[in-house]
């Protein structure tokens, strides 16, 4: 028996998100598998640092799954990028520790969100981004983003309403660059809630209008209450950047 | 009457090329022309700065076109923004000279052409690159290079057999820069035959493989025959880069 690690980039316009489904061919998580079953003749189960949305994207999600068949992890890497769709790539390919688990052994995410602040087009981009032309305030955003930063209750900004687990995690690091006409948002932590990532930056949009002020931030985290949070952006300006193990 | 002038970006992929084709709606041009006759009611043709090839890409292509409808520049801008499809682009619309013409008083064009060169996947711009991971020489392939430069016949870097024209052309610059895992090559001239920087490119890469010398280059030149310059590279790594004007 063996245990794998891949690293893996998609473009995920034309999935239904990471999470395999009964019925449905068209998930990363059941493209991957299926490939995989086919190349090693045995049934490949693969666990991934987290479900990713339909729509979103990710540059360097990290999967991990048992395997017997010896094939050399290098002859494996050029055959999953022969039969694999262009829209996913793995990066690499790896032998890992027996014990290695993609999710459980996570200890920090980080994902990028990209606004395209302006009215001109962005052709060739366009599927990587939230397009929005409001004009924006960024002091007034990244005073807000401070306030999440640390460990707080986050069920104000997670969509699912029975959520019934911890919904406590820890934001080690949240920022807002203007590159060009973009806005790129980077948030690293240790976990996130079900659409956590795009409702806090719906929220900083919602302060960079001027809907919300900073200050709020606190009240809203303190509510427990999604209804107070902002609207929750499209997943398409979504890519998972990294995933960091001990 | 007045003459308008549009600069505009578009990702060619999923089209028949810039020129408009009787019964074929998939065209830059007939795109732009139906999506103007509607805007303006009345019937709009454009001229652009030049073709590109069905799969090639524009960021900064002009067109030109006579109207009689009073609409605003600005109006008119965001009206077209509103009705083109998202992978054609406006950047500007401006009010011309009655006697500019997109094609006959522009003086140089700009091409880049993007080779991935890398086993490595290329997820995100995989629709702008040409792929190829053979190992190349770029000290070779920049000797090459410098041989195109100045005015030449370039009836050899022509895949249009019944070329009657002046097949004479001047190349002003060529350079290859290496980006990562990409080469990047850019070529401005004073005009471009059918092809021509496809088939430089290619003729490039087979320098950089070894199959040709730079010192030939100046000889494929002087035979005016395609047979012996290097293959055309496909349309999707193609792009019009910018259009001058005196």
């Amino acid at each position: 028996m063996r245990n794998l690690k891949l690293i893996i980039s998609y473009d995920g316009t034309r999935y239904r998100g990471w999470q395999r489904l009964a019925g449905e061919p068209n998930t990363i998580q059941g493209k991957l598998e299926s490939t995989l079953s086919r190349i090693l003749e045995e049934p490949i189960e693969i666990s991934g640092s987290g479900r990713t949305d339909a729509g979103a994207h990710a540059m360097r999600q990290v999967a991990s799954f048992h395997c017997q068949n010896p094939m050399s992890c290098e002859t494996l890497l050029q055959q999953l990028r022969t039969y694999l769709p262009e829209d996913i790539g793995v990066q690499s390919c790896q032998e890992a520790g027996l014990r290695f688990h993609a999710r459980l052994n996570a200890v920090s995410k980080t994902y990028v969100y990209r606004v395209w602040n302006s009215e001109a087009p962005c052709v060739f981009e366009r599927k990587y981004v939230y397009r929005m032309d409001a004009s924006l305030d960024l002091n007034a955003m990244r005073q807000a983003a401070s306030h999440f930063l640390g460990q707080h209750d986050f069920l104000s900004f997670c969509s699912n309403k029975k959520f019934k687990k911890s919904s406590v995690r820890t934001i080690h690091r949240l920022e807002i660059e203007s590159v060009g006409p973009e806005l790129r948002f980077t948030v690293e932590g240790d976990g996130f809630l079900y659409n956590m990532v795009r409702i806090i930056v719906g929220t900083l949009l919602e302060v960079g209008m001027g809907r919300k002020a900073p200050q709020e931030i606190p009240d809203i985290l303190a509510a427990k209450n999604r209804e107070l949070a902002g609207y929750t952006v499209p997943a398409n300006g979504l890519i998972l950047w990294e995933v960091a193990y001990q």
